[in-house]
């Protein structure tokens, strides 16, 4: 199992005042990669505090991703703080400066703008085709932007250096019975079914309760199993199959 | 300065499947009460896991909220995993129970829903008017639904049991100047106000690059200052307000 941890930098996130975009998208993306996602952290602007994370995960997990705290301005700490973790020089590195000056006219080029150019020694750049200030690889940390559009660009950038294991397959049925009512017998099925993580996810919708129930794997044959067994089960409690995918 | 976590427990939002809705609206309520989200994890149902973390987070903050686990189902493990943390046993609590006796006949109260009255001994409950199974508080942890519609409803019923500190107001000023632009002169009004905290968040909109500032401070006469010189460092630079909170 290869596994990745997320690291989202940015007071505006914990203050609630910006809703985080880039979890959802980085999980189904690294998902597909047969990388999973097992620990997530939102963390303040606070030096410390990101170098005191990014030494605790990057040896917990096989690769780590950070979004948010690489722009021009004094509250972008990020590349500072990594350089710090790992160990390395921050650099002002030529390559990114290379790929500033493609956007940037030499008199709009000023200090706070080369400041993004700045990189652990050592870093591998990932390139931003949206405003061209680079994201980097160093070590198993990658980088990212925290505006969404960027992170996605530089992690479409990014994904071919990624080695996954065997990709998580999964299939989602979903159901109007209430979950105290098919918890039960599901809990059998799960223990049927060891190998595999079957997840139970209440929803309103419409003003209807509803439960997801989504079996979640490497092997579709053993997925396809489990979901014959659920829905037998649903369909001898006299439950509806809304959705199946 | 009064401090929180939240911890997000589910497979479904480190897998993506799931886009997280409790962090915002935690994180804009607890704001408004003076409590600061210091940090927020997102971690998977794996006891050992969820127990790590628990006795991590609840000595280092003054509250921990949790969100998801509660349910009926196999995969719903928070309340066991709560009471190893605080080291209390996990027991049927009564109240608990007649608060879902208010919805289910006794016919429909299986063993499945009666695991949604399990508690911490010692929990002081949290009534939930949707579905009434409900959230409790243990020590200086709550433990809330993951529905958002639910989780919202036990955080109104909790408010009145937590103690901020000053509410951190904030001032919002956009601009069509690119980060790179405001960086310097920004920093150095960050110099002249270092009780308050100065964002920059970049965003994309209609195409058009733009920058949102964020002065944030318990002194809403500094908050207004800084703003001040935001606007006249903005007009001095050419740039538009486009937006003022």
């Amino acid at each position: 199992m290869v596994s990745a941890c997320i690291l989202i930098i940015g007071n505006e996130v914990l203050s609630g005042r910006t809703k985080d975009a880039n979890l959802s998208f980085l999980g189904n993306e690294l998902n597909e990669l047969g990388i999973q996602v097992q620990e997530a952290r939102v963390i303040p602007d606070i030096e410390d505090v990101i170098i005191g994370t990014l030494n605790e995960v990057r040896t917990r997990f096989d690769y780590v991703f950070t979004t948010g705290g690489i722009g021009p301005t004094h509250d972008d700490i990020t590349s500072a703080c990594v350089a710090k973790a790992v160990g390395r020089a921050l650099i002002r590195n030529p390559e990114a400066v290379g790929m500033l000056e493609t956007r940037y006219q030499p008199e709009d080029l000023n200090d706070a703008r080369l400041r993004m150019a700045n990189t652990p020694e050592g870093a591998i750049l990932i390139e931003n085709p949206i405003s061209k200030a680079p994201g980097y690889q160093i070590e198993n940390i990658f980088v990212l932007a925290g505006v969404p559009s960027i992170a996605r660009a530089m992690f479409d950038n990014l994904k071919p250096r990624l080695k996954g294991g065997a990709a998580v397959l999964s299939k989602t049925i979903s159901t109007n019975l209430g979950e105290g009512v098919i918890a039960g017998p599901l809990g059998a099925i799960q223990t049927d079914f060891p190998n595999l993580d079957i997840g139970s996810y209440p929803y309103f919708k419409d003003g209807q309760l509803g439960v997801s129930l989504v079996c979640r794997s490497t092997d579709m044959e053993e997925i396809d199993q489990c979901c014959s067994a659920i829905e037998e089960m649903i369909d001898s409690l006299g439950g509806n199959i809304i959705f199946l995918s």
